[in-house]
């Protein structure tokens, strides 16, 4: 049947984190876009944790943010509690993180949505993937209602819902999340293109009434005083006393003793759900088996929003049947009297293992279909939503004719991310960390907007607006480090403060830049001394990050240098391209296992191929000078 | 399996408008409460129209907040625009409505139930409901996640979910609503205890893309200038410049021609629906299929909030399929390129004919056993919300070993709708109408809190702040009242006022009472030509509502004292107890088919049973008899 309705340049199936992305920057680029979800009340919805961020995960949104997309500003608007994590250690390990109000979160996502003008909503459920006659280019979905939507691109984002199974105890029951139906149809019609589908699963704690908690027994977690913005465009933020708390328990022998209990009718012990779990976030269950010596784990219990007593028990996440859910439960110091809105559960869902995607996000069998999210086997709102953020921007740029937009490993953790899933795939579900950024000392949080923003504004996704401001900083930022570069501090200014900081004092006059190193030292300590170079600095700038920023090159900028020639020495490999059509079982020098495993995932660079297990540093020597030849 | 939770007062069964009510008002009167609902996060959701009030509608949630609900609250917390009806009609006609945010009115309705100290929240799917061993009293419910929580009484509202198969054109697909599954299982239950069960039907219009209009072709309606709030306790509303705007479109016979092109494909029309839907809120195709001379039917076009460009295309409910739907409505002028983020579509569900309840709404077969909302046969939030209310307030006295809690007929369009569903029954989705009560004069939404209030307070219902409010406005009233009726007017203030309200002038001093019945006069006349007369007035009161009832209650008191008598006349018949184990079949002169009609419903007062459809005037006079013996 001929579709009713226009041919969009792009579909995008699924409006969760990786879903809202895609859509809100193919829009954003210009793209006709439709949006199709089963639920247009439940869009960008918080599945689990109402949380944005943390280790890694906060520089993922860094990142989306300074490419001009959409998360960092939702959670900012959203958000009942800001933390910036790991600020005992160097710049390259901080990492911002919110709690945010879930039901806030959804709603300002929608809105940011419907501010997209080439952007249409359409409530309903995609069943079928459709090609063109030869099967080998997407055209469009099919849904249950009947109707086809035609398309030069589609961006599937499936979440949990494909095929969705949920566990508890022994109850297990379609669904995509809790409340809500599987999505059954998509799958199937991949497998018929030629695609390899897998199972995962993930699970979540469960949600308590927050007047039923005795805090007296749990310690208290407050935001930070003064708080640090996930988007390059938030001026105002909630002061400590005007966030939310959160809060912190502990398990004991008695709790991991009740839960014991329940491990012969567990879908996790008794051999109902095979599929694997994220190794890094795993259920109770999971954690008191694997660290058997252990007697107690830390809980953090989270307000789910603004207006509502509903908390979410962090930490908690387990399938265990309900009863032993409920009974541990009341055995954790504080929670003896909790009651349960909603149980934990697991889900298993299908997704499809991610060599069988280009850098692009686009898949390798079928031209112009892209996969982002949960799908190509990640977890975490963040590693959904930059990969939703790359196939939006890619799926557009494809319709205009444009090149494919990648960013490197030593550019973004988001390059990290999507080489690590079309490299190395993954059996379970993937989740960032910073160790997983082997240039991590670059890819820092503070300078996501310099490294990226001058990018997303050439492929026309960063605004005018942001632009301005971005080069207004940029500017004040190189002004600044000049000055403090060129600018001769003396002893007599010096030497008061370098004695109470409890540093050696000047023997004679030296460059300022020279003492910014020393871990005692701050800019603004070499400010406070020196009245003249104070009044320059601020004539330069009054942003605070404008000084953070200067004063990281200055003081990392051996770190920093040295992480650049490394980059420089890779970038050979990096940037030799492996054409599509190379047969390497025409070059004869490579080892079997190199061919074979190059053969499954057709590596796009030599660098990438480097980082395959199981191809050689000899095979890539082969292929260096086979390519040049 | 013994329960894992504690043993509940009341356990309430869905979180529609019903359900909220119900739970709201059980746990205001101190039962303990469990509110279990498929989605938690889908709380009071307006499925159809995004509006509360209207015609008779507008009256029952004036009720609702005069006993102490929750509906009036919410709905003027999250409206986005306020319009009285029929102000050109007398005071019996006038009835509130609003426009709200669909989205803010689910959130807001969550907010408030949060409040109440003894509910609790489960998100869950009933699909069993429990007796005791004998079958005769309810005594909990289980869930699709195998757990029981057991409860003195249950409420159902099950709403549109009830085995609720949805259609558009030949298509169909279970589900509760749109973008939701159905609920199964309970129906089965409550079949196996000697229910009988009944199919319904109704429909929603498509949801529009706000940009996509073409404004300039339709009519603007505003709110009104001067808002008037459902509820007592609500203060400060928006101005109608803060309000939003409604829109007003007309069908034509190209329309109508269109959509008659898609009859042979309508579910409604090729007998796939067999049940019934509502009258008063007829599908597009049911209106120019039933009124085939009319070339014209007119449409609203409603914001479904403040933040979002989706609309609501009121007077274009649909199942026809979803390309005659697409074609029809760019025919209709002003929407030529309208784009649909929803489909219209049908939605049959199962109810249970009315005759089955009690007037305290629990049903006559299974002890604390309580049915509201949809499952009873009607349409409507207000017709469910006021049901949940009664059910709720009746379920909590049961509990507490108190009497039932019935309004008369006399006392509250609640009282008529009860009566109605339980003695006449329904065969199709019912709806209040101003037609629907008999003493219409006297159950004005300006007087709501006079006639229920007190009653609210006297069964808990009603706050303590509340209740205060009300006496200070009650005897601001009196004393206001006494004023006017005792405060002796004469010509020299009242004549050239007289004049020019274009009316005859005095004679000779006369009581100010005299003169408000007069159509050309408002109270607000006579203050003003009487500086004194206001200065006493003013010193009573400053509230608007305290002149305009005053007004009212003078200026109509001919009528109003009629109507009093009226309902003192049929008092007698109202206040007569039938017991519930009388044989009619004993009383040998009664006509057989009130004999038969009678034993069905099993009225439980002579007035009820004088209302039932074929029990004749003479059955009763047998009857009365009968029972003063």
């Amino acid at each position: 049947m001929k579709s009713l309705f226009p041919t969009y340049d792009v579909i995008v199936v699924g409006a969760g984190h990786a879903g809202s992305e895609a859509a809100g920057a193919a829009a954003a680029m210009g793209a006709q876009t439709l949006l199709i979800t089963m639920n247009l009340d439940a869009i960008a919805k918080m599945s689990c944790n109402p949380a944005i961020g943390g280790v890694a995960k906060g520089q993922l949104v860094r990142e989306i943010d300074a490419l001009g997309g959409l998360t960092g500003l939702v959670a900012d608007q959203s958000a009942v509690q800001f933390r910036m994590l790991n600020t005992s250690k160097g710049p390259a390990m901080w990492s911002p993180r919110c709690q945010s109000d879930r039901a806030l979160y959804s709603s300002m996502m929608r809105k940011e949505l419907e501010k997209k003008d080439n952007l249409h909503f359409r409530q309903d459920n995609v069943v079928d993937v459709l090609t063109t006659e030869d099967g080998k280019h997407v055209s469009g979905v099919r849904t249950s209602t009947g109707q086809t939507f035609e398309a030069q691109t589609v961006i599937l984002t499936t979440g949990t819902f494909g095929n969705g199974l949920m566990h508890i105890g022994e109850t297990n029951f379609g669904g995509g999340r809790s409340g809500e139906r599987a999505s059954i149809g998509i799958s199937a019609a991949l497998e018929e293109l030629g695609f390899e589908v897998g199972r995962l699963k993930t699970g979540t704690p469960p949600r308590l009434d927050g007047r039923s908690i005795d805090y007296e027994q749990l310690d208290i977690q407050y935001g930070d005083e003064d708080p640090s913005p996930f988007s390059f465009m938030t001026d105002n933020l909630p002061t400590r006393q005007e966030q939310l708390t959160c809060w912190i328990g502990f398990t004991n022998k008695r709790v991991h003793e009740m839960l014991r209990s329940g491990f012969d009718r567990s879908p996790m012990f008794n051999g109902t759900i095979e599929s694997t779990g994220p190794r890094y976030c795993p259920s109770i269950e999971d954690k008191i088996n694997r660290f058997s010596d252990k007697d107690s784990h830390q809980l953090f219990l989270e307000p789910e929003g603004w207006d509502t007593y509903e908390m979410y028990l962090n930490g908690f996440s387990t399938s265990l049947p309900e009863d032993v859910q409920y009974k541990a439960l009341q055995t954790i110091p504080g929670f003896e009297e909790a009651v349960m809105l909603r149980p934990g559960y697991a889900i298993e869902y299908d997704y499809f293992p991610p060599y069988q995607i280009r850098r692009s996000m686009e898949t390798k069998i079928t031209e112009g279909l892209f996969f982002a999210g949960q799908i190509n086997g990640t977890t975490g709102y963040e590693e959904a939503a930059c990969q939703g953020l790359m196939a939006g921007i890619n799926a557009a740029r494809k319709v205009k004719g444009e090149d494919e937009f990648i960013l490197k490993r030593s550019e973004a953790y988001i390059g990290v991310l999507i080489d690590d899933l079309i490299t190395k795939g993954t059996e379970e579900p993937y989740r960032m960390f910073t160790s997983r950024a082997e240039h991590r000392i670059l890819l820092r949080q503070d300078n996501a907007d310099l490294r990226l923003t001058e990018l997303g504004y050439k492929i026309g996704l960063v605004s005018e607006q942001r632009h301005e401001r971005f080069q207004t900083k940029k500017e004040a930022i190189d002004q600044l480090h000049d000055l403090i570069a060129d600018y001769t501090v003396y002893p007599d200014k010096m030497d008061p403060m370098l004695e109470e900081q409890e540093t050696s004092t000047l023997s004679q006059p030296v460059k300022a830049k020279t003492l910014i190193p020393r871990p005692q030292l701050s800019i603004y300590n070499l400010l406070d001394a020196d009245p003249e170079l104070k009044r320059r600095a601020h004539e330069i700038s009054s942003d605070p990050d404008v000084f953070d920023q200067v004063e990281i090159q200055i003081k990392y900028a051996g770190y920093i240098e040295k992480e650049f020639e490394m980059v420089e020495e890779m970038r050979k490999q990096e940037d030799t391209i492996i054409p599509d059509t190379l047969d390497y079982r025409k070059i004869s020098s490579l080892s079997a296992e190199g061919t074979q495993k190059m053969e499954r995932i057709q590596p796009e660079t030599l660098g990438q191929a480097s980082r395959i297990s199981g191809v050689s540093p000899s095979d890539i020597s082969v292929l260096m000078v086979y390519l040049k030849n």
